[in-house]
């Protein structure tokens, strides 16, 4: 099988995650995964959510858009309609529960950490490319609270990060772009630690159904994408990534 | 371990579908699950939706409610709220796309049926009970359809049905109540046909992980419950099923 | 003349009234009037509504609504249409005024107790078969809090039921079905207490007139439906109804 | 019996209705009873509503609003709340009914003619004058589309006007004032035409009851004061009134 | 130049302020320029908004609405609609921020003044025609607090118009009326004090610009007309002016 | 006077325009105005908006936003409270106006150019780094049109650029940030074209007033400014600002 862009079934696209993109933010980047170019930002406020109010622990949550360009044809912005579409209500839903997944919600204090993971390209992805950059954006905030001494472990346990997997015409492959996730005929969302643990695993057939040996062939590849994804987030955060997952 | 009613880990609620339950509608079932109570009513339109304007085929699509009482503390209404909640869209797409994955959608005609999944009293696995319910439900209004000589084939494929499963405790279960799905560290949602194909695979681990070795647990488990509950639609539709999965 | 099911000009349609129809709510019926079925749940709630704060009594209100498919073409979700119609808000806030108007709101203590009335199935008289059975919802609520010891006297003054009346085709007729409703050029519904004494009278023509005289036939024919369905809900009630009126 | 401002029980307040209060309208008028002021305006749209293309018919329809200082203190916008309330959509339904029944729509033509009362300033009835002003500018407007010759006949088959009646006090008095409304324990809004027909009846207890020879009082009393009215707007049309009801 | 109405291009159109409009408001005017009608009513409120909680000063702030058939054609309810327009909102900031810059909000002490500006009917002008109105009941609003003690000095610091210029077929004139505005290159609003200076300059030119000579024959001619209303609302105010702009 | 990033008062910040920002759109840049970032995108759709169909010419709009984190704290979403604010109806409008003045509509053909202006990053200027940047967009845009054939003549009638002064401490300074903003007493938007003429004049005193003598200061310095932003839009458009102007 030939790929579009001339990738091997098990290849991912070229990654690459820019720190500090954002002034104002305590945690920012930008993550390119292909054409995917997702702003991800951490905004820490001093209070935890309202169900979590005295509860002695923090909280972790996320909110997902796309600007209107972001697809190759024009989508009517969310904030005209009036309300947030399903879809966009899933993904934010999905971010949310993976980054929790690796924090120490007691060590971080009643604090609420919003990743805001902003689509300003569209290329397939979008979703796992947020996850996988909302991280390294969590652990730039985590570490501001630190330098400010005002928590004194690392909350953050492990590393995560997520891709993308699927057949597309009879195939098995890794990281789809969208023109392969278009075609698809089954495609699954995998969320997984640096300990290999997984978080999330999503896998969906539109109009098609996989078998059982299916599964086990698209997890297999997505474990290798996400454990190259999460050597890349320790590169990229050099020394900040120090305690994580020491407790 | 000790399951909180007395199950055994691999077994199931009692299940119960009773067909015609709702004079207007052209199929409708209410389906119960343990305590969970679900009313699922399909509702032929004789056009498609926008988006299929003159593409020779129909579309099968759902749309899930609760009732304000059907928790254990009363919840507000979403049309009072004034928006449907991102869990409501989530469940409602998985329902849709379940029914779908075994849909001859051009043999349904220009057709839209929508399956409204209302909940009345809610225990646990409401959008799995909802997916088996709503299926018999299709099918008897297909049927309708056919016994007035409005479509020619049988355009239903194959069976769905769909189960939860988990790890409670450290031990994986099948179908789990409300107690057990609040206690749960992951959480699974199986969708699979009569043909033992795959069309969702939804396990998520809330402030929690999960092994390669417990996804392979859980299929299993689920696999066995699915095919329990598409023998009872067989059984509940009798001479209707027939023709399904002849094509 | 002769009535589309057979009933005599002042003759109701068969009454049903199933107590604890839902395990979770402190009081829940299924009304069922002929082919109409509306579930009642009563909720409580440890406070009054923000007006009441501090004003020493409770208060009684109603939430309706119907399934999309409870009607004989299915009607959009409000949920989805992102607000309440006019008709919902009448309808709610008419059984609201009716089981209020019966309550000792200071005995109730500062509590809500609220009314919710689904319609799973309509056939015309929904929102007076919401008053019967709701009424009988709120006794089973504030037996239970009696029970708790959490209020001492019987806060139930005298019991309130409803029926609809109405001119089809020149003759004035009892409890219309929705085909009679629908050709009726005039409709009445009446709210009475057990005590014989009116709550709500409300009389309407649509492009059409009625005269002095009518109003009082109607009225004549109202109050014996009521007497009846009050005998009813004495009935259902049993010894759960010891204390209602005896203030 | 001492009323608030002097009158006896069965007098109604000071009533003036201004015609041709606005230069855009095609028909408008100023209706002030005591102290309440709404504007109303007619506006001519030359199409049916979408339920009625088609149908050989036009139709009349209201809509109800309050600037936000007609009452004692500053109600919200409900364009800032961002929806119409309940008792908005109960009071622009009842209008527009009221004013329906006496149209002949098929001799309207395929038109839409849309009521607009606006409040101005509040002090009780509010509704009822609205009902007996919006008839004067439906029988402006109307005389405006004959004027162009694009209606034959009058489409207005008779007169209607509208007053509230209540208890106070163990007192049947008519035409309340806004005191007298809010302590009043029974509340009648009755609507007849020039022919002494009743078209809504409509008399509520609010945490009160009422007996059935109150019910005959309370018409008795507004039965006068409604004869009263329409000769009132016989008198303000002068010519304009002429072949409504000849028909 | 021939104007619409023979008015020659520095005449304002005739102005009418008529105060105590509405009994319940504590300022209220009904402001007439030309045919453009506005209710001004001002309504006192014990406390700040929540931004200014504890900060020591009071807020002036300012809604506006039109009837629906204030227009020559029907506009729909921004109620009905939902949401308040682009056009809504940039009017309401204009009159609130004109309004706060002639107002010693720490003398005005912890409270709310909210103008209600609501067009009865259009005819060009009525953001402006607000702005000149709405200053006169804030006048009557704050010299009621005086009149009950509530605050010691005057905190009304200066007085405040506004009116309108634009370029019409290549002339500069003066309060466009609606035809006017319609066929308008460019339109200015400007808002002045009775001490000369500027509070708002907003020029704007619809599919057309403007030379930097034509600013100050704009501005020139605005002055003059402001300085105009400015003596006018000294005459309708008399003695309720006293002691504006003696700090 | 010291400026707080030590620009003298006439001096802009470092400003810069990156061209092809996203793969999608017809048109697209980056600008950057200090530390303000927008991305600004052109989107062609082959039809007019509603209100100009069949009128034989295009129209340009714009809507602006701004991400949650582009502030100093976080702004919750428009999407999540579901309705656009005052401020972004106001800013949208002025950028549609601004581009729609030097734009030929008729030349356009019925197409629509919707200009999405979104901010990455703010810090003072939003509104007029959207307008300088989105004319670049725009032309982009045009050029592909004219590219594909599908237009003739260059339909962009002139350069256009804005820049925002400001009265800050008694000193009139140019291009304020946000802090400068904030303390600000007097803001003055200005949009002019490559022709030396002004689209929009927006000069406003929050709870300040200025003088005739500042208005003329202000618009000098404006002046200044954007020539030398129209001379950068020149050089960073090279040949693709040919043709013009020149009709």
């Amino acid at each position: 099988m030939h790929r579009i862009d001339g990738r091997k079934p098990d290849q991912l696209r070229p990654v690459r995650i820019t720190r500090q993109y954002n002034k104002h933010a305590e945690g920012s980047v930008l993550v390119e995964v292909g054409d995917t170019r997702v702003i991800c930002t951490a905004s820490v406020e001093d209070k935890p959510p309202l169900f979590l109010r005295g509860a002695g622990k923090g909280w972790v949550t996320a909110e997902y858009g796309m600007l209107p360009r972001a697809t190759g044809t024009r989508t009517a912005r969310e904030a005209v309609r009036g309300k947030i579409g399903g879809r966009t209500h899933e993904i934010q839903r999905l971010i949310g529960r993976a980054l929790r997944s690796v924090m120490d919600l007691p060590a971080l204090g009643e604090r609420t950490i919003t990743l805001d993971c902003d689509v300003i390209q569209a290329d397939g992805g979008t979703r796992t490319a947020s996850i996988t950059g909302a991280f390294v954006a969590l652990v730039d905030a985590v570490n501001n609270l630190r330098a400010q001494g005002l928590i004194k472990t690392m909350p953050v346990k492990d590393f995560i990060a997520a891709t993308s997997v699927g057949r597309c015409a009879g195939q098995v492959i890794l990281d789809l772009c969208y023109e392969e996730d278009s075609a698809a005929e089954v495609d699954m969302n995998i969320v997984m630690t640096g300990g290999g643990r997984f978080v999330e695993v999503q896998g969906t057939g539109e109009e098609a159904s996989f078998s059982r040996q299916e599964i086990n062939e698209m997890i297999d590849l997505a474990q290798q994408g996400i454990e190259w994804l999460i050597n890349y987030q320790k590169e990229v955060l050099g020394a900040a990534a120090k305690g994580i997952g020491e407790v």
